[in-house]
């Protein structure tokens, strides 16, 4: 069973290192793409291109984690069998840090859009309020379905869930704009075209963290969230309270 | 071990047993995945909304299958304990199931387009040679990473990661190509930017055929190789050879 803490305790000590440090090593990688995911955005709408290079260098290490800690989830499987809790822990592990390289690819490219539009115009800043303010919205889904991973708290997670319904919406509201917008102006095509999958991978990080809060659900409750709709997974939260 | 029809041989005929229709269930679904993104396109070139209605539908039954089958994983995992090689095909398969059934989405969000993009003037076509050309191609690589997975065949995969590069380059021409189109005919921009997305979602259905691929060659060579470069990957393929 799973614990106040989250965590099962085996007799075995050095299995329950394993199972804190396996955890541990996501959340790391979480912190880094969370930071990743900030940057991008900044670099973008202040046209930094250093520190749009830094994410895109970042990436790597990244990648990198992602290999270890899938490495990690293998020999735990190997070695100790994990079942019931821990199973879903290591599950929950090694699919959650697929959801997290995708998000540090969104950002690099994001990062490969900054370094583009930086030279553009600088006048032209079309956009730019929607990048701020869904980029905002979404970094806080990925902090909040960390936080749930690392708190077990299905609650959390749901409310990541919710939010991203309202992303959906703002980005498709956005879309809408930028598209008249170049009707009108159709020499600006070229660059509201990076401004577009700029929002495109936003609304992408969104659904990645949606994913992980799905994991934290079924992590800390055992039930598959997915493909249910929000109304079945607010139903099955309140019903594991 | 893995032996030539590549699945390992247990004193318990019923693990046997277990391993086998999870691998074929994987197939099954990856069957169905390959339809949808062949009729997905259908559906757009010819026009279909009747197809396209039916792609979108289907879509759930995708969904449910993605659930069955890591359902069968977990279970494996916790009743069996699988090692080596077995424990690799159980993660190899836990984790295309997510690409096939990003797959699904990505088909599904073509016969969206292709319902939208019915309604619009039929004599302008303007992208269609090109989603025909680059749908082939990813269609094709989606039904050789399944072969490679049905096959073990690691040298099969490795072809598949080899033409995700040329199916990114077209991606990239086209696009270019239909911009260039925008801005010569403003009109045509909500009509273009609907093209667009379809190219989109097929560039994406590659990657996620090229994903799979790379999980073949971790499940017949014990390597990662994502991440490394399409060198390196071919020297790692030769290598274990």
């Amino acid at each position: 069973m799973i614990d106040k803490e989250g965590l099962s305790h085996h007799i075995s000590q050095q299995y329950n290192e394993e199972l804190e440090e396996v955890r541990s090593h996501l959340l790391a990688m979480g912190g880094l793409v969370e930071k990743q995911v900030t940057d991008a955005i900044s670099a973008l709408i202040d046209a930094d291109t250093g520190l749009a290079t830094q994410v895109r260098e970042i990436d790597d290490q990244i990648n990198q984690m992602e290999r270890n800690i899938d490495e990690e989830c293998v020999r735990i499987l190997a070695r100790r069998q994990p079942a019931a809790s821990d199973l879903r822990l290591i599950i929950s592990i090694s699919k959650s840090v697929i959801d997290l390289e995708r998000i540090g690819d969104e950002a690099s490219k994001i990062a490969k859009r900054a370094i583009e539009l930086s030279e553009g115009a600088s006048d032209n800043s079309k956009g730019y309020v929607e990048i701020r303010h869904i980029g905002d919205k979404v970094r806080k889904m990925v902090q909040e379905a960390l936080d749930a991973f690392a708190r077990f708290d299905a609650q959390l997670a749901l409310t990541v869930a919710q939010q991203d319904k309202a992303v959906d919406q703002e980005y498709k509201s956005a879309l809408r704009e930028l598209m008249t917008y170049m009707m009108e102006d159709p020499r600006s095509i070229s660059r509201v075209l990076s401004v577009i999958w700029v929002l495109r991978s936003l609304e992408r990080i969104g659904d990645h963290a949606r994913n992980i809060a799905e994991l934290v659900i079924y992590l800390v409750q055992g039930t598959d969230v997915r493909h249910i709709g929000l109304t079945r997974m607010e139903e099955e939260v309140q019903r594991g309270r």
